[in-house]
């Protein structure tokens, strides 16, 4: 099979039938941005009406980042070939460039592969749920935002921790190591923390406040 | 230096300086199950006095993981070499023969040590305060013990996946792979799937208590 010349590192990876990248860096970004600035925008303009500002902020997270996980990663975890895609496939141009800041994409890394699977089933539909409990003011939702932001954290510390065990050295050169590897992630570590901290609180806040003066006959421990 | 023939699969696997293992299965067990059973006892009928047999049963297994993770785990997190340890040593030697079932312990994979890593390190200690907070009835009990078993539960699945995508072909014969591979990580799959229930249903209950009938002037959300 033929073999093109890749940027990725380690460079004598291989990848057989490997296809170029044919859309470029500015494209990929505006059509990702662009998309999520539409999605973000619908929910908060349109099914966040009469929510306060942080519940309207954090229906659009949870938006954004379910439709991520299932749409972006979930090709990734079931496209194996993706590389090998000739059809200048936007979703196999996105791994393609990603790769560029850690290679373990494009090689097929397991540990890779099991945190965005574990990502794309499972966090990303319960993400979309989170934007239907915050909107329904379900008993759930802060429970369920604390699993799924819990879920993201310990993926992203499999993600850093298997890179750096394996000597952190996947990425084509500085630029894209802290663009794409340190920068993109980097939004999925801050962001679930804070969301882990306040629902965490809000969490013992209700615990303590019920088994403290109980308002109903019902046992609850 | 000195390669001994090993008992792990795959047999090509290098482990330059490997000592056999000296203890016998059953000793290995013997010493493990007694010292839980210890752990328990105290747990039981030392600090579980005046508790309900639920949250009893739920300090025993939280100092039971917990000790586990942090000794057991953290010893062969921290230990790289612990394949070359020839003083008998109790916990080489239960990885030498935990190995057995899963050569990827004594191969060192990245996302084996990943993910006992953040078990020794966190899901540990987390687990001793979760008794601690059942104990003195803290608010964060509920939330503590859901958020470690949901930890327990990722870790488990990225464990079991990772094998999968590498042909899960780590174990040198069927007793092992059962027994030790299955067999012994199983209880990490049943107990945190049954305690995050019950947990969730708890948190939920809680939530619904408060945000449908406020019984404090403070507003909780």
């Amino acid at each position: 099979m033929d073999e093109s010349p890749h940027p990725y590192i380690p460079t004598d990876l291989k990848l057989p039938g490997y296809v170029p990248i044919s859309m470029s860096m500015s494209s990929i970004l505006t059509i990702y941005l662009g998309t999520s600035l539409f999605v973000v925008s619908v929910v908060w303009f349109l099914f966040g009406r009469k929510k306060a500002s942080l519940d309207k902020l954090l229906m659009c997270w949870w938006a954004f980042t379910g439709l991520t996980h299932m749409i972006l990663e979930g090709y990734f975890v079931f496209s194996p070939e993706f590389y090998k895609n000739n059809t200048s496939c936007y979703l196999a141009e996105v791994w393609k460039e990603y790769s560029k800041g850690d290679s373990r994409y494009v090689g097929r890394d397991s540990a890779v592969i099991a945190v965005e699977g574990i990502t794309a089933v499972i966090e990303g539909p319960a993400s979309l749920l989170a934007v239907y409990a915050i909107a329904k003011g379900k008993s759930y939702s802060y429970v369920l935002q604390l699993a799924i932001s819990l879920g993201q954290l310990y993926g992203c510390l499999v993600y850093f921790i298997t890179a750096f065990l394996e000597g952190d050295n996947f990425a084509t050169n500085d630029f894209y190591y802290y663009s794409y590897y340190i920068g993109a992630n980097c939004w999925w570590v801050l962001i679930p923390l804070l969301i882990s901290f306040r629902c965490w609180k809000k969490i013992c806040a209700a615990t303590t406040t019920v088994e403290t003066k109980p308002v109903t006959k019902k046992k609850i421990r």
